[in-house]
């Protein structure tokens, strides 16, 4: 059976610590499920009873005259060890344990969580401390909590995984509020055995989930979670995703290195990104968006067309919308035309948001402008804007919007002005997503927009097969990790090394022009902070510049010298920084940033976890905001970024291939030269272990 | 009399096209009035009754037996400036004029709106196209809307201003729908005559006023506004704005200057960080700050305790606080005893959100927790965090917050996490500012904390007196540029100009080194981008230099050339940008910048409206996420900050010294010498009419 099956449909569920009495938390899920009408088998276990309500009560699992499907399990943390035994011996395919006192509770309770592991036997648990789950769409509720005490079910096309039940219940009463409906609801506890990855991973399969609202506070298994949540997209629905731990990032305000730059929360924006999975930015988002993803429409472009009949609240909606970088073009000749036919004033018609003042009450007349713009090639999708009329005559405000919802495929929103919760819990249900506040819609016409890579199913590249068996452990000097560079393919500057000025000045003598000395160490991290760098020497003057660097290294490191390098001096190319690094929870992930100080000052930095993709490598790219200076900024020739996408390849190979090995690598800087000429690692740093 | 006094507290009011139907919105203002109680004098004036209700009716303004304080003019645009004009002859101090028709409707409108002010000669008008004005404070309701058919109003202690009655309208509906309260609402519609600024000044005097939340979609008058907003800081009271208008900035993609990087938006968010007036990011910040505000509390510093029995919220809402800049330590020894001995499990007390689980369910208990947190000398506000028992056990919950009120001075506020619209009500109502989104609430904290400057009277400097009287117009070339900036004492690089190459050669030899050579010409403003400038160049190259340069710039350009500046090279500065610019709504600022393409690629730019003092100046410094490199950045020397700060103050008198006159103004760069070596003016620009 799938995860699936046993969890959001069990043909059979024993109920182990069931109880007759409904006030209490253990009598709950039985009378739950009887009253939604639950078609499947239902197994009270008990010791201490015959019966509950009308059905025979066992005393332990292996009594059960059939082997259930799920085994919910109420009883307190020090019973539920046993009880998971039991089931996992009489077959079960699955439980979920609901009692606190393990993870959670100090090191007893981790004791306790190793032990309910051990006694479920590789029977998958959900939990503990969990309320469980529900299934809105088959109205099987597998959880004891208060919050499922309605007669009727917010049903919808969101699946809810989160990974604290009091969030969970918040975000119920919250839709219930506002007439968004769940199929799937899902808190994971502790996540002592699945994790929300599992069910994210099970909802790909759900033909009644349309978008899967995600509440994180942590993941697990990266590998799991990208896996799960590609199913997910590459099925055609929908992720959202609201992720706390952003404030350690907001605080953290000296950075020494540009590894630093890079804390958790970054790297889980990467993540994201990487997969396209639409980060919420506020706690309403979470159920903002998947509202208005629920409806199926979709943008086919980025034009918005915004009516109203109050004006300030239009100019409110309108603004926040520009500001999600959507456009609201004014109506096309055609559209305004149609508009005019209709006897509204002429001067209301050639701008966006179209402000029909009191056309807004006249039924008849509103539906034939939501017609209208339903039909004009000019726009995308319609924002209604709602004003005080939607608290006095809520019916005629919602009428024809609800009667236009058929006649158009485009998303049709709303925007409710005033305090009218009524309207929006009217209009949700009925499948406009309504809003109250204007961020919200803003953030849910983004999210419609046609994206251009939504279900993270890039093609894994094979990487190029490297030996690199030789390499012993420490740091490298400059030299030595550039010859790493270039073994997997990433061009490097032209250089040689030498032992001595003299040396240093004959190599110099067969570069065309001026050079660049550093000083070659693998002990010295920051040559230029010893005065180890050298920029543009004639060859004529190498020795001596050679031979003063030394003195003034010396001078003030003990560090071992292992001579000179002599290199080419590359003008003309951007400088920016490529790095690695690793991320305790969520893994390897390569950095690529502005050059410079710039990178610190200013954060520009894209993140990509590994494994890593051309187009991805192109995306990191195109998300600095210095990449402006790639793309012919004030007249400069345009970058070779087809030669960076692959440098940033061969460096991620480099990282994947050393995986495990690799303490530290760097290039900084890289220098990319204008088109067809490609790039150039400047610098190098590497450390193994 | 005063402003306030007239509209605000008017002993006698005539309204002018009052009628007898209640249905009608003529025939409200005057049931208003009188169903809350208003003692001032009624005078209804309609040519066609003889009597509004109990009260007799005139037929114009001239057969009244008093001369009336304030007028509420309900009549329609065609009639309204007859019945202004009569209101002015009658020696009316001031009239409310509702129609709209006028500004805001084309040509005809803007006459008809010029027509009204010549009636009005010189009578105060609020309107026209406005909903009026509300005295909640003392009942008085001056408006026909249907929103203030309601038996008792929401008083308070926010004074709302907005420039959309729409948006009056809609925060009234949300204030009301979660307890808040006001004791003043203006619509200020068309500011044919009065404007925001006018009532903003009136509040500075209202003592039932402790916070002001505006609504601006403009500032007509930014000389008055600021003078408004300084009266009201300056009498302890705080100010909120939400303006519209900031897409525009979102969506200009392309800069061509460091001028274009401030667009209007810009400039406003420098006026309210100049006044010390707190920007509304949200539209739900607009109640949700006034509501924090409006407590009278303040935090004494930035530590913030969050209570909580879920911990799910708790994390969401610590996470947002985070980001707000707050800090939120664990409880001290002495706190964390006294916690103790209350019997909590002590695993819960060493860390901050302090999670009471359970306790928060004995009002008892928590009550005592309260007390020890408002005592704690580790606190300067309290946090509640309220979850699912906020909806089925709502006084339970909402007791021990209240009791605990009165016992600290400190800010104590709640966020309730679930669906719970009663609570946040009854909470807000009681003084305790409740919210229902953890962004929100965060938001509120910020505002709460101690500011260094918020009350905007700072002290102007009396500007050197420069004689300016001698300037041609048109461009200045750099050295003239230069020259005119030396007069206001900003300093500026060591130089002279040459006529010829070799005239350039004889001057490079009294510079101490390397010199820098320019092209001098005031119709080149890009020296570099025609090959004019070249930097460290030996004295002894400096003929041949010149030579080049010349053929290089009179290859692609046909601008007249002055000669050739010969200037000092500056090393080891930080190169910054310093700049005039013009805004057409709010007037002349100054604007510092990161150097080089910083300056547009991340838009680290500080804008600073004049007049300005030093310690603006040292904002506008600390304020560049550049200034960090003038900090002792990466063990470099700390730079000659207070230099830079007269450099801008130096800068501003130029300004304003040639107001009216000045097209733009450019140093490009400035370099910011190590500490106790100042600065210099690198280059020149200046374009004068």
């Amino acid at each position: 059976m799938s995860l699936s099956d046993i969890f959001f449909n069990p043909a059979s569920v024993a109920v182990v610590g069931a109880s007759n009495d409904p006030a209490k938390l253990t009598g709950r899920p039985i009378a739950y499920l009887q009253a939604h009408g639950y078609a499947g088998k239902i197994y009270p276990i008990n010791p201490r009873a015959e019966a509950i309500g009308d059905l025979k009560c066992y005393p332990d699992a292996k009594s059960l005259p059939e082997t259930p499907d799920l085994g919910l399990v109420l009883v307190g943390a020090i019973r539920v060890i046993e009880a998971v035994r039991d089931l996992a011996a009489a077959g079960c395919k699955g439980a979920i344990v609901l009692a606190s006192g393990f993870g959670e509770a100090g090191e007893e309770g981790h004791a306790r969580q190793a032990a309910l592991r051990d006694a479920a036997a590789g029977m998958p648990i959900l939990g503990p401390n969990t309320i469980g789950l529900v299934n809105l769409t088959d109205n099987i509720v597998l959880t004891p909590s208060g919050a499922m005490a309605m007669d009727e079910f917010p049903k919808g096309s969101i699946a809810l995984v989160s990974q604290s039940g009091g969030i969970l219940g918040s975000l119920l009463s919250r839709a219930v509020g506002r007439g968004i409906g769940f199929s799937k609801l899902v808190a994971t506890g502790n996540e002592a055995d699945l994790e929300a990855s599992d069910f994210l991973d099970a909802l790909a399969d759900d033909t009644s989930t349309e978008v899967v609202a995600l509440y994180l506070e942590t993941i697990r298994n990266v590998t799991k979670f990208r896996q799960a949540a590609q199913r997910v997209l590459a099925s055609g629905k929908r992720i959202v995703a609201y992720k706390v731990g952003r404030s350690e990032s907001g605080a953290r305000s000296a950075v020494s290195h540009t590894g630093a730059l890079a804390g958790a929360d970054e790297v889980y924006d990467a993540l994201f990104a990487q997969l396209g999975i639409i980060r919420a930015q506020t706690f309403a988002d979470l159920l903002d968006i998947p509202a208005a993803l629920a409806s199926g429409r979709r943008m086919a472009g980025n034009r918005v067309a915004i009516v109203t009949s109050t004006g300030g609240a239009a100019t409110i909606v309108a603004d926040n919308v520009g500001l999600a970088g959507l456009e609201m073009p004014a109506p096309d000749a055609e559209t305004a035309a149609a508009l005019l036919a209709l006897d509204l004033k002429e001067a209301v018609l050639d701008r966006n948001p179209i402000d029909v003042t009191l056309a807004g009450l006249r039924p008849d007349l509103f539906r034939s402008i939501l017609s209208i713009l339903s039909k004009s090639p000019s726009y995308d999708a319609i924002v209604v804007v709602l004003g005080s009329s939607s608290i006095a005559q809520p019916d005629v405000v919602a009428r024809p919007l609800l009667d236009s919802l058929k006649g158009t495929s485009k998303p049709l929103l709303a925007y409710v002005s005033a305090e009218a919760p009524e309207i929006v819990k009217h209009l949700n249900k009925s499948g406009i997503p309504a809003y109250a506040a204007p961020e919200s819609c803003a953030s849910a016409l983004r999210a419609l927009q046609p994206t251009a890579r939504v279900n993270g199913t890039s093609v894994m590249r094979a990487a190029a097969s490297v030996d690199i068996s030789d390499l012993a452990s420490g740091s490298l000097n400059e030299a030595e990790s550039k010859a790493l560079y270039a073994r997997f393919g990433l061009p490097v500057t032209k250089e040689a090394t030498a032992s001595t000025p003299q040396e240093a000045a004959r190599i110099a003598t067969s570069f065309d022009g001026p050079v660049v000395i550093k000083i070659l160490s693998n002990e010295i991290l920051h040559k230029s902070e010893v005065g180890g760098v050298a920029i543009g020497v004639s060859p004529e003057d190498v020795e001596a510049c050679c031979a003063d660097m030394l003195t003034r290294v010396q001078a003030i490191s003990s560090a071992k010298i292992d001579g000179f390098l002599v290199q080419e001096l590359v003008q003309g190319g951007v400088e920016l920084i490529l790095g690695y690094n690793r991320d305790p929870q969520l893994g390897s992930y390569i950095l690529l940033g502005a050059g410079g100080v710039t990178t610190e000052l200013y954060q520009d930095v894209a993140l990509r976890l590994l494994p890593l993709d051309r187009t991805e490598a192109k995306d990191m790219i195109d998300s600095l905001k210095c990449s402006a200076l790639l793309n012919g900024f004030r007249g400069k020739p345009l970058a070779d970024t087809d030669a960076l996408a692959d440098a940033i390849l061969s460096f991620a190979d480099m990282v994947e291939a050393l995986d495990g090995r690799l303490q530290e690598a760097e290039i900084n800087p890289v220098f990319v030269l204008p088109e067809g000429q490609g790039v150039r690692a400047g610098d190098g740093l590497v450390v193994l272990s």
